[in-house]
């Protein structure tokens, strides 16, 4: 469990950009290990949205080399929720609340190896508040991981099945469709479902098929294309995403304002008239 | 007045992030002092909200190690407002316009020691614009401070007092009463009051107590509480916030959005029932 | 075409920062470029708006030392629109896709010199999706290019005259009136026009005159100022802006909001009266 300096903290939180909260995390994070380079994942998680939180993490910590990943979506702050700093098989450490955030993306990284409370005063700013455990608590704790504080002094040992879990949702199959929410609708408008191209597969549908979507109200037949092209400006299309889920898009639309759906509503996909 | 090399200049401005203003700032500094490092305080300060500004900086300086503050809402551009540099006897420095954005920040900084004109053409881009002076003056500024001019290259001497002053409202008492603003509404909808706890201890109001808090029409009685946690979700909780003032909040939700209440809101503050 | 290591990279996207994508995108090429330093130089570019692209990056390429300057809207995502690379007389390069977005910011740079397929799967994320070529084509070419990897390894060259062009629109003289569009609205409303201030003093109007401005339905006599502040708050104003061109503003107000125009509005500028 040794923990040589790292030169990069991501950092992923629920704060925006519109206030400080940000900058000041920077600002406390390089008092402590001035060499370390921050990189912000993103700071647009829905407040407080734990679950979604843990989706964007999970999903991104595979383009990072070796890191410390700082994440905070922290709902929980001033309770009695443990602060946690998690060694992964990887090599990478996450760093944050133990309220679940952390686990999807633990995974992702070959898994939790060891895991230590943040409790050491000495590593953390004089006088913590009780709402701003980011600035006060796990940004200090990431510097200082950084530049080579042994994991030891942070606090004492978690035994890993303490560890509070949150699954991400997948499909569930019934009568022959596969019922699943959406995940996730990005910038774009384009909503991703928790349903993966192969158990779109099991159904017999494949690239180049008819699908049917019922959701929000709404029963379409889409286009199972390889790419948003692979139907007319502004028509409805089911494509591979960029982290291998399925995404119901419009090509240069919004899925999201044509169908009123977003993060959380119900899809039920099958075969056209099943 | 020496001015050794800088390794950080943080940035606080009304820019937002929507135009390129921000980046190009940063490439104007960059391309004058190459070494140094620019954090992103924030950008989302309201357009022209000088005084939003002036509160945001001055609760932020004291998280960052020995800077370069650059700081620009700035609208008086183009008018015969002075572009200044600032020395603070903490050894950091602040750029900006002289309308007062800067002065909190200093005072926290423990006070100006000497204020200069940005005069000199040498240090400011070639042929500036009327309108951009964050690219063609304050951060051409910035950067050739961090990398070592001095100060007294810049430009004249301005006497300190006749500095354009800016202070923070503060709450009055009146009949057992505190009478105050909102200062600031953060992303999840906190409503920032300009009251301290020591100010409502002075009402006898400690952590426990029930406050009743007048606001945008509505009349509440608020538990005091030490975190957002000590009431329910989606309850109203009074709170010390990050910044040692006092917070309306909802646990889990938007205060903000709850009483219809933002920053220059009035809000009365005092004992249930009295 | 020699392409020593560049110690910057600039980002230019449409990607917003709500998601993970800009973050997603500096990890990639932070693991491949280890010291290379990524300038955000805004992912404000409103979804899939390759003209606004083209604009934002041309008019702010000046403002940068030697770079490369990745740029990434893509509507034709997945479809046969070449990635490429951009090597200009400035020394600059500029990596994204062949579809016009790079064009106007290349002959700001002195011209285009060398352009290049970006075609090599060794110079890319293994197995690309077909929806995300930021992750996984153009920043790992953005960053390989940054670590010294000769552009003939990239792909065939492209010969220039087929490189995809994209004009950005200016005005057209008739009757003795300027019509022309809104070529962007940035974050404080202040509109900015397809005019130059040459062109306007083609028509005889110089600062100081009034100028008839007909937009959206509304027909104003407006103020030609040197800034905002020469009229009075809450007044509309014709200016110089920051890129040399005229912008119709309100002082300390938005001129979007107030006139109900955007990108595209058409707009008929002439002497009062005329």
């Amino acid at each position: 469990m040794g923990s040589p300096p790292f030169r990069y903290i991501t950092f992923l939180s629920d704060y925006g950009l519109t206030d400080e909260f940000v900058g000041v995390c920077h600002g406390v994070m390089l008092a402590i290990a001035p060499e370390v380079r921050i990189i912000d994942l993103t700071h647009g998680i829905q407040p407080q949205s734990v679950s979604e939180g843990a989706l964007i993490l999970s999903r991104s910590v595979k383009y990072f080399p070796r890191v410390i990943h700082l994440a905070i979506v922290d709902p929980g702050v001033g309770s009695d929720r443990l602060p946690i700093i998690l060694e992964t098989a990887s090599g990478s450490w996450l760093v944050g609340p133990d309220n679940g955030l952390l686990m999807p993306a633990a995974a992702k990284l070959g898994g939790t190896i060891s895991c230590r409370k943040i409790e050491s005063p000495q590593l953390m700013l004089p006088e913590p508040s009780r709402t701003f455990h980011g600035r006060d608590v796990f940004a200090p704790a990431a510097a200082h991981l950084a530049r080579g504080v042994p994991p030891e002094e942070f606090g004492g040992e978690v035994p890993l099945p303490r560890l509070v879990g949150l699954s991400v949702p997948s499909a569930r199959l019934h009568a022959g469709h596969l019922h699943a929410v959406v995940l996730h609708v990005d910038r774009f408008g384009n909503l991703q479902l928790a349903i993966s191209p192969d158990e779109l597969a099991g159904l017999g549908l494949l690239t180049g098929s008819l699908v049917e979507v019922r959701i929000e109200g709404h029963t379409s037949t889409v286009p199972f294309g390889r790419t948003f092209a692979a139907v007319p400006e502004g028509r409805l299309v089911i494509t591979e995403d960029s982290s291998g889920l399925l995404a119901l898009a419009v090509n240069q639309g919004s899925a999201a304002a044509r169908l009123g759906a977003g993060p959380g509503s119900k899809v039920i996909v099958g075969p056209v008239g099943a």
